[in-house]
């Protein structure tokens, strides 16, 4: 196919930079203090753990890359779910899960998939590569955000640059 | 070419995510007082403004990207070089004519580049595909950071999701 000799980055990279990308967050997650993880917050933000929860609830819609049968809701959790993490070591524990979930899944999506419209969360319109990349950015601004909330508590963050 | 087959982005589509959030990021620096944006920072971090120095200086890589003959520094300005902006209108000029040199160089990019490795800057080794992630990665962290100041100077940043 003609078109495709304009194609220039595959599944394989996308998949290894978001990874990185979780894992230098994964990072961010572990350097707060437990109390602060939680209620922590700057300029009426909110504390970090509700940014993760935000971003695991995206990621939990690799499901609907790669079939287009979407989660309805960003929210894993109902208001007062005893089954929300609330302790780092659990939001840990949801973080790899998420990980392996996203590992488990990403061989499946079709490679023209990348390049077609759908409809997320039954909300948000967008071609597969920009609902990955918006994920994914979102992901680093709350983390950048979290940095600033660990730089203010003294803490000094994990290296940006660091993805292994 | 087999492989082809299995590459699922476009430079366009590269380029449209990238200058979408250079959008983004201009209406930031926007959103600052002229004095905050030059002196304002929180937990020991860098004034946004100096922020915007090293995207700017990043950016200028893209020279780099296109024929492998990069600068051999990020900085952008000599310390106490006059030409460095000091205003908010210089500083968004200065952003101005970063767009135009990306949108006039990208074009120039093989496409076979992407996959190259390359040093960057004479300093950083990678693949073309995963620099031009990381300084987009880059410019949302600080982004990010830059979301906090706004927000804890009572100042409600642009929309995250607005990228036009």
């Amino acid at each position: 196919m003609e078109t495709l000799q304009a194609l220039v980055i595959t599944p394989e990279n996308l998949l290894s930079a978001w990874q990185g990308n979780r894992r230098l967050t994964r990072r961010v997650i572990e350097a707060f203090p437990e109390e602060a993880l939680f209620s922590y917050s700057l300029g009426g933000m909110r504390p970090f753990s509700d940014m993760v929860f935000e971003l695991v609830g995206l990621s939990h819609g690799i499901g609907g890359i790669a079939t287009g049968q979407w989660p309805t809701s960003v929210e894993l959790f109902a208001p007062g779910d005893p089954a929300k993490p609330a302790t780092k070591a659990a939001l840990l524990a949801l973080w790899d899960q998420t990980t392996d979930l996203i590992n488990e899944t990403w061989p499946t999506i079709p490679a023209e998939r990348f390049q077609e419209s759908d409809l997320s969360f039954g909300t948000w319109q967008g071609k597969i590569w920009w609902l990955l990349f918006y994920w994914s950015d979102n992901e680093v601004h709350h983390r950048g955000q979290g940095y600033v909330y660990l730089r203010t508590l003294g803490i000094e963050p994990p290296a940006f640059w660091d993805r292994a």
